[in-house]
């Protein structure tokens, strides 16, 4: 491996000359950028509550938890958020990870037996496509949103033990699964339907319960949700819900909650008061499908490909990788950050800016933003 | 799979049978237990400087980073975290991540091409195993803390572009990997030594500084250095520390590093201020190593198989997981918290008590905990 950086800065410049080369642009406490690039869709990473009780906690606590959930690390703030979380989403019990990462590779991993099919959306997150990979377990990929196709590749495996794999409101493109046909068709086979419901926390449902609980589907047997807590929530964290006993297992077995250092107890307690605010924030959520709308129908005014959005992300199709950091760039010089998705953060080869809503940003400088994104496209 | 719940009982009770549930003990934030079971070595999680750089963060950034650090959520906290730790680790450059776990995921698949050999001592944490695993590599185990063995391994696979991976100290019986000799093996046959140092930082090492330094290794083009800030740094997160070329490949392919929200900005600042206190914190590593010895000494005196501690972790054996666990128990009775490491967190099919040293605990109740750990042993 003599030449292994050699290695590495070959590919850096193959990727720097095909527009694929990433930056990490640190941004201070006081950054004027007007956010349409985070995932704090309800503004509640700074609601004075969430910090309060953040802040209460970290005295009460000190920085960090000291230890994996088994060993030290679990308090009276984690199992609030879980008792909070499982009753929110309707599930038998929520275990709280330190990141949605490592939740959804516990779960799959959980729910695979030796002859276990594993069938994802074509679209699924990298967490989702690494949690099959680590399980081990054959991985059959079906067309993205297409619940008949995820029929199909279920039909097409009589007698397999199979758990259906799909993300609700899509990160990159913002759109929903058919989350109620997915169910039927696991359901029929005898399958289990594992839902990321991370873009939909917050934001879909009846108080703001999610996607699956919109889609009828809360407390299902069959049924598991994973999520982050790191988006309409604010903070960080991610969480498994579903039957008692899957929770049970996860606590005896789980690798990647048994080894893990658990979620700082300051943040637990501070995604625990963004949970009440999310879960009283029809006001919130109205602004925030307010705008996503705005986002699709000026976009389209303009002649753009855009997507329909179901949450809070919309995403602007762009004619090249490197037009697309061009234009984010462009969009950045004039005060408003947005994403910039290209390949491997796509799930296809076309790049786009990928536009979220944080309802906590002031009125006008939302739709100041939209303007200029506009104004400066490629 | 209409019965996976009864399935799931089942081995639930199986687990049960063999002494082997698990259960999640929440702490309150005034909790009495005198700690033998965190992994705040130097007892700088609860201090105020710590606490105080965490709070004005939080007031600073809100609780989340509301993004993966290359959409939203890098800061400068994070970059003067980073710089902080490459300077200590005296390694070019450094990258943080949410979690030691997903750095570990991260770090070990950015080191493997299409025919790597993975050569992983038989002792490694789950997240190293785990990291293996998703790098889809062929990997051999060798013999635990064994430079000969693992050289062995590395001749039979000549040409092999390979990677050796360790422990510094390892977590569960605290012993020292001979990290000089696996470096010169993995040199001689031309492969990389991935080193997880998470129980070395802040105990090891000039200035703290960890077992990698300590084994005058720093800075080796054909070392990288992954760890969790959660221990001595008494925080959450991960790092992964290397050549400059390395970290650009993470930060432009890494999937646990790109798909994966950020470290609370608050966690990252927290921490950046236990790096300044561990840097100069010899006199608490001086009681670390001092308890550590006595922990040995007196469990050995009184008869209990014992391990000879390297840093802050010392490993007891128990006669079987259930007096593990009751051991644990009558501990715990008597106002002391300590680690209960059964199968399958122990490297081998014998349960332990695993005692920490916490630098923080006063002298006296450090002292009486010894003795009751000694006293109710079964």
């Amino acid at each position: 491996m003599g030449d292994w950086l050699a290695t590495l800065r070959r590919k850096a410049d193959l990727r720097e000359r095909a527009g694929l080369r990433r930056e990490l642009r640190p941004r201070a406490g006081d950054d004027a950028l007007v956010d349409l690039a985070g995932n704090d869709y309800l503004g509640l990473a700074r609601h004075p509550r969430v910090l309060e009780a953040a802040a209460v906690a970290l005295d009460e606590y000190g920085l960090g938890a000291t230890g994996s959930r088994l060993v030290r690390g679990s308090t009276d703030a984690h199992t609030a958020l879980e008792s909070a979380l499982a009753a929110w989403l309707g599930a038998e019990q929520a275990l709280v990870y330190s990141s949605g990462y490592l939740a959804n590779l516990g779960a799959i991993r959980a729910l695979c037996g030796p002859n276990t099919l594993l069938v994802s959306d074509a679209h699924n997150h990298a967490s989702l496509i690494d949690g099959c990979r680590l399980a081990g377990s054959q991985t059959v990929t079906f067309a993205h949103g297409d619940a008949a196709d995820a029929a199909r590749v279920l039909a097409a495996h009589p007698g397999r033990p199979a758990v259906v794999l799909t993300e609700s409101v899509f990160s990159v493109d913002g759109d929903l699964a058919p989350l109620a046909e997915l169910h039927a068709a696991a359901r029929a086979h005898g399958a289990l339907l594992l839902v990321d419901d991370a873009h939909g926390l917050g934001v879909l449902g009846p108080r703001g319960s999610g996607g699956v609980v919109a889609a009828g589907l809360a407390g299902e047997p069959d049924v598991i949700v994973t999520a982050t807590l790191s988006k309409a929530l604010g903070g960080a964290g991610g969480v498994v819900a579903g039957p008692a006993a899957l929770v049970r297992h996860l606590v005896d077995t789980g690798r990647t909650f048994i080894f893990d250092t658990a979620l700082p107890p300051a943040i637990a307690a501070g995604v625990g008061a963004a949970l009440d605010l999310a879960r009283d924030g029809e006001p919130l959520r109205a602004v925030l499908h307010q705008r996503a709308a705005a986002i699709r129908d000026t976009c389209r005014a303009a002649g753009l490909a855009v997507t329909d959005p179901a949450g809070g992300v919309v995403s602007v199709e762009a004619p090249s990788a490197e037009q697309a950091w061009a234009w984010a760039g462009a969009c950045r010089d004039k005060g408003v950050a947005v994403g910039c998705f290209r390949p491997p953060s796509t799930p296809d080869s076309r790049s786009r800016l990928r536009l979220t809503v944080n309802a906590g940003v002031p009125a006008a400088d939302f739709a100041r933003a939209l303007e200029i994104i506009v104004e400066v496209r490629p």
